[in-house]
């Protein structure tokens, strides 16, 4: 694979020769392997019945990790902000009956320890990408990390917070492109599919796409994770409700259970056209 | 297919139910139909060796149409402004040939007359997308128009210019998406690859990508193409070169004519992945 | 005056010395002088009683110059075209009538002939700043050009246009900043006031700003004409309109007259602040 | 003044009639009063010597505050990261010979109770905005914050994260324009000059201007800063070392100390252009 210099100043995060690769492990999955993987699940842990059902559902379409979040950062403080501990609670509740690994976002470096008592991946959102004093906590603890990149983040930017990670000696960095912010009104972000295979030429680490808060517009989601695993993505991550018209955040962007298992004949379909396969889901 | 309401004041490109496609043709092509198309070519016609030799390897690779500019608008008057006329007869004579039909591109209302006299697809360039008058006289030229949008359309004003087209009569607009300007700084362009999905949804009209402006970098441009065909364009538009390093234009971002064959081998598996093929070539 | 070079490529439109300064003479009046000038006038010319009444307020209130459209490019065909040669009859009677110089767009090639005969300083709008064949042709003209910058150009490409205009001739080029486009979702664009500095540090052309396009909201227009004479601007052109809620287009963003009125005074003021008066009004 | 509305869904950061304005005290100053304020310091404390050094030209130019980082959030984790607590000791000595109060960053929570047992006033940096559980607790801290928009922010995302502050029982919130990412080659970021009346017919609270960040080119920062006043800005924040091409960080956009002193000129007429004085300085 070709080689792209992004920065000297770059480091640990940069390829060394074209099949330099990072591959990092979570349960009995592989990020950035031959295979690619989907990690599908609510916005937010809103009530035990929501996620088991959620959960039950991303387990039958064959998806191998489950996201959702627990602490959530919301535009205003009057907003749902997830339920907590609780939350942490239930998502382990679902890894224990379906077997899924759980992606879990942390938003400061005094909840590291708590949620890494939970989760499988420690998750940086957007807004977070230059938390630094976040960057390296979550550098120190024992999980994986995927680190979204910022809305107005450049490649060498969002490669200079994995390096912040890397630095501290956590080696188990997947990176998230989830839209940048231009000027689409009709689009929540600008979905920036090239950040793939940029990465991919210029870093060894693994990269995934999330074409739900990309494109923030439910129809748009599964022509979007195709682009993405057409150019090279290493998995998608995509939000899924039971009930997106009930959704406590980002329902509009959400799939239903029956699109999901959908998407996931067609994310099979374009992964083979590009010569990988999908990983095999929770047994 | 979904429908998506961009506005109510875009009459003619709006769909009108959710089957409601335009299909242009082209010579023997169908672009908005079944199976996608490719458009290849150099950026400028600069000599009748570089485009006979460019045109041959096009219908080698097996694509529908040649590309190539006779006219090229450039950032400053000292660069090379494309061979004029003489380059609308080298173009004819390579679709002589090959049997490949022409996309060029005319920058003026009253150049509207001479290039149409040699073009298969009249291409409106992504600077003069709100050229209103050079619409408008394409809107009644006899042939097809491919119509490129601007660096800061929104989706709103690109189909507000399909609409001035139509209103004049001629019904064969092609969309093209080459890319947005956004803060990116390793890419030329941020290509909008949803885009693609989103005037899928709300227009009837075809819509193909470009990915060598949108991207700028030749190794992107293989990767970006098969995200733009995974995401449902109807076809796929690039530049090739048989030395790009000696091209007068835009050589950092031609593929050459080897990586043009592997591409043609990449698109057909994605296109078969959603279920298109890729039309015959040139005989 | 600091020197700050933006690219080598651009020749006849880049400072030669810190001093270099060039002053574009329009009737009476000198653009890039000692003293800033106001141009004030409706979006479109809708009327013979529009157009003077606005003129007579534009006068009273002590400006520079009058700006009206006769030829407008609008994001849908459907939408008020403009009146063509009958506006600028109507600019020319109110010129003479009130001794004010004329600034009004050209659309076309084909058109500059025609609005030559009219006009005192041709305008290329924001959509047309890359449309070479115009921008030759004003190049050939004999009366000045103010060139507006293009929604997502950068420097370097908006004094490349500015090259264009030059290199055939035509030295009377204006420079006008009118907003580009970001993601801002309260104002219609992002006035970038800074390239009033950058201009005068890289060029000798003058430059004015226009803070009705750059805001887009009546209320704003105020304090970024300020800002922009603050930041050096050689000159505001605003948007007037004796009855704003009736305007057939830019009614959102256009003074009053007396809100015209009472920004002169405070245009005065900030001139005199940074070392400069305003010019004489029309006599 | 007229008032714009942004979303219903802030409260306590929303003006609430036309002379609604919070007066934030820093000692002896109050921001958003009758007068400007002008806060300047090194973009870094690099060690005793300079930033006594800077601290005195900061008061002998009659500025207001002194701003110096102590925690510096940097693109890479080799990078020069501030001098931590001894920074703070080094900014108190100098308040306490010059009596300039201190403005100063913190990054995370538990940081809060240090930083705040030595500024006077808390800075959330950019790359922070949207960091809630640092917006929570300096929301709980005595000391009022001085709040930067992200560069990706909208008004309402910057207003909401004033809410969380002002939730908590903090009244003292500055909001602080520093630069929005576009597209810029010339500038490192665009300063977004209309924040300030948008915020002022909007919101009740300070607003100040960083035209150093902003611009990112030290012969920008003047006409910036200018222009940020002239637009109605309560202040100005500038980045000044003693010599620049020595600093450990952001030596490009610094002024020197003589031109600081010009600058203060400046700013004093343009302020007075706009009907305001600048308050006094440090006895």
């Amino acid at each position: 694979m070709t080689t792209l210099k992004i920065s000297d100043r770059i480091r640990l995060a940069t390829k060394q020769s074209p099949d330099h690769r990072t591959v990092v492990e979570v349960g009995p999955h592989k990020v950035g392997g031959e295979d690619v993987i989907v990690i599908a699940g609510p916005c937010s842990v809103e009530s035990r019945g929501q996620l088991m059902e959620t959960a039950r559902a991303v387990k039958a379409a064959g998806c191998q990790m489950l996201r959702g979040g627990a602490f959530k950062p919301r535009t205003l403080p009057y907003s749902f902000q997830g339920l907590g501990e609780e939350g942490l609670e239930i998502l382990a509740e679902a890894r224990k009956e379906t077997g899924l690994p759980i992606v879990t976002e942390v938003l400061a470096p005094g909840d590291v320890e708590l949620v890494e008592g939970y989760a499988d991946v420690l998750q940086i959102g957007a807004r977070n990408m230059q938390n630094y004093p976040l960057l390296r906590r979550v550098g120190a603890a024992e999980k994986p990390v995927l680190l979204k990149r910022g809305m107005a983040a450049t490649i060498e930017e969002w490669l200079g917070c994995a390096e912040y990670i890397l630095n501290e000696g956590n080696t188990g960095v997947i990176l998230c492109e989830r839209g940048i912010r231009c000027f689409s009104r009709v689009t929540r972000n600008t979905l920036d599919v090239s950040a793939v295979p940029v990465i991919h030429q210029s870093s060894h680490l693994p990269v995934v796409i999330d074409p739900s808060h990309g494109a923030g517009v439910r129809s748009l989601v599964a022509p979007m994770a195709l682009a993405g695993v057409a150019a090279g993505a290493d998995g998608v991550m995509v939000e899924v409700h039971p009930r997106p018209e009930e959704a406590l955040s980002d329902g509009a962007q959400s799939l239903r259970p029956p699109e999901l298992e959908e998407l996931m004949k067609q994310i099979r379909k374009v992964a083979h056209a590009v010569g990988r396969g999908v990983q095999h889901g929770a047994r």
